[in-house]
């Protein structure tokens, strides 16, 4: 096995992990989580989302949780966009990275964002150009790379047919994202592969929901042609929406050790990135979805 | 990635699954969750363990499950035997293959059945004898192979010397099992290749707990040194004693899952599986521990 020896992940917990509570998180619980996850050493956090509060309340409080983090150098903070007005409104937010997104399967994108997928992508070219203009990083996560909720099984042609249009508007770098967690390891493997028809392998990143619990296995894959990026979510964080009960991004704990174990570098400190899943899961009153945390708290507390 | 293109699953369920159990199960119980597993296609089934009752309560019905099975043709079922007066007991109740065990470590050796690992498979020897001249079958379960809660991290030599004392006395195949679910994929393969000294690959299987969340990865990880016989258990039956409140043994269906996902044969009925273990969990009044269990059962909940 030729791997990476050293992979970056980028925590979506506060983002992605956070915007299906329905209670809503309050902005001082958000801020304290962001200052947890850069203390236990991620480089990048995804924070929140500048999308209308009417759609999205959980993230109403964007604009005070990015004013309200106290930056760590070295630390790239990002941000989800889906528009001109949401761009606009994150701009004196500062954030080092902006998101834009896209699906893989026609169908999930008509019922997600009630528009074809070329019509999503035209929508966020402008936002793109603004990003870069301003010296911003773009990012896009293609999500359901390899089932959808609708569609089923995705081929990768329609991953490659995605790509082709997140590299036609600019994005810099894209997530190869198994939305609903029904990914084995060669149907990602395939997903990467078609990704790299339009991207350098150190631009794509994996993002695996655990739902069927394959996400471990899926990340090993993905790192065995050539991945060294991925993102995942402290403590688990995030349901998902098609699957009630089930769970949904896979726990960096989890995704930390296993790297570890293989002598992969991540510079994270698996007891403070506990610490911080535990706290949120403290605070969300719900059990921490980490298999990694809750051994490791079994173990703590002897 | 040169992968088997058929896997043979052993399911350990009502054993190494059941044996922990607070309030054992009847054997009515035990029967009827065996004949469901060979219905699923399982075409092994470690069905009991002949014990002393007075240490492990919960297989004190061992002979009238065996008894109680309608058996069915091409399934092999095993049960474990520890001494003579328990392979004694077992011999009419007709198991096709034995199983005897060992650890890699010295420190679990003492503690768990106070002798050392020498001691414990010379006691072995005359069980491995008898069940060979009887024209029965004899695996070997190698447990810490991986890391052992006593000693920490175990060195691939201490498997290798296990193996080579499970090969002296006739063991005609072994288990590479990490017990406390503490390994990652290359010290899983470590521990494969320590093995492969004294074993021919195709007389290696693997047997990982899910305690942090590592055990597809690491049978990933095993199938890509060519092993392709593994061992799990049904609803990730059995907890794990050194871990509280942690996981034990990795789910069948999350096996069965990511093998046929990637188009590896199993001969498994996956829905029959989850019906399987969605009756033990029901009744032990517990949580389907199969992360594929649950999503299914919620898909098929609509």
């Amino acid at each position: 096995m030729t791997l990476p020896s050293k992979v970056q992940i980028i925590d979506v917990g506060p983002r992605d992990g956070l915007q299906n509570e329905k209670q809503p998180v309050p902005a001082a619980i958000k801020i304290e989580l962001v200052h947890k996850l850069q203390e236990a050493g991620l480089q990048e956090i995804e924070v929140t989302s500048f999308v209308s509060p009417k759609w999205v309340p959980q993230m109403g409080d964007n604009a005070q949780v990015m004013a309200g983090i106290a930056r760590k150098a070295g630390v790239r903070y990002s941000v989800l966009t889906p528009n001109m007005k949401g761009f606009e409104a994150a701009l004196p937010t500062r954030p080092d990275e902006i998101v834009v997104f896209g699906s893989a399967s026609e169908a999930f994108s008509q019922k997600n964002i009630n528009c074809s997928i070329a019509e999503s992508i035209e929508r966020f070219a402008p936002v793109v150009e603004a990003a870069l203009a301003q010296g911003m990083a773009v990012r896009g996560a293609m999500s359901c790379t390899v089932g959808c909720p609708y569609e089923g099984d995705i081929a990768p042609e329609k991953v490659a047919y995605l790509a082709s249009l997140m590299k036609e508007i600019g994005v810099q770098r894209v997530d190869v994202a198994d939305t609903i967690g029904v990914g084995t390891p060669r149907k990602v493997q395939a997903a990467i592969e078609a990704t790299l028809g339009y991207y350098d392998i150190a631009h794509i990143s994996g993002h695996f929901h655990d739902t069927y619990g394959q996400a471990l296995a899926n990340t090993l894959a993905a790192m065995e042609v050539g991945v060294s990026n991925f993102q995942s979510s402290v403590a688990g964080l995030g349901g998902c929406p098609y699957a009630k009960g089930a769970t949904g991004n896979v726990a960096t704990e989890d995704v930390v050790y296993m790297l570890h174990g293989m002598d992969i570098e991540t510079g994270i400190d698996l007891d403070k990135l506990v610490d911080a899943g535990q706290f949120i899961s403290e605070h969300l009153g719900r059990k921490n979805q980490s298999r990694v945390a809750v051994a490791l708290l079994n173990k703590r507390a002897g």
